[in-house]
């Protein structure tokens, strides 16, 4: 019996869908963001996939708003989230003047509309991750 | 105004979910496969990525069953599946005999409980797929 597992869902199935290597993405969807000081930053809304090579291209993450309204969604390279047991969720260094500065959009907006080398490198650049896309 | 949308989610974000280049997690998870000749075998349940690299290593396509229960779970390589817009969804070149062999598992049972490196290689060479983790 695992006391830490904290719903479940019509197929019972949230015990397999994490390994150590490997996550589903349906368990990232949804998953809590907090700084390291454990404030909480936002939640993953989903992952934009590169479809040639199945790679995470970017977590998205959202924030603000109510009912989905209004929300900023901001899209981190994968490579800046750290799954923090002790905090139950993604763990990204980020202080507020960072994320204040940091690309984004607003939730629902076309953003993803077209492909775009510059705002891929605006925002691996901001974030220093290593481009997905080598 | 795209009369090809299908439905309406709370937060009406439908269109940004995909570009020429990336998909989203949560528009994979559900999308239904097919065979070149258009017969349905599945649809996906969700990505397993991998957690270091970010990088799909299976996509789980789900079949049979009824209201989730007694369903077959089949990791596939994220190489083997093709988007075609004919058929609104995935198209795998699988025949009958080839899926009966496949690597699979009964949804819900705990078969990413651990990493396990035959299996990778079991399901990767079933599929005549390059490996995810090199």
């Amino acid at each position: 019996m695992n006391t830490h597992q904290r719903s479940v869902s019509a197929t019972a199935d949230t015990s397999v869908r994490e390994t150590h290597e490997l996550i589903a993405s349906d368990k990232v969807e949804g998953t809590a963001v907090y700084r390291p000081n454990g404030d909480k930053v936002g939640r993953i809304e989903r992952i934009m996939l590169d479809k040639r090579s199945g790679k995470a291209a970017y977590a998205v993450m959202n924030f603000g708003g109510f009912l989905g309204i209004g929300e900023d969604s901001y899209p981190l390279p994968w490579s800046v989230l750290t799954y923090n047991v002790n905090l139950g969720g993604y763990e990204v260094n980020v202080t507020d003047e960072q994320l204040k500065g940091a690309p984004k959009y607003r939730s629902g907006e076309d953003y993803w509309d077209k492909a775009d080398a510059n705002r891929d490198s605006a925002i691996y650049g901001y974030w220093g991750a290593p481009p997905y896309w080598v």
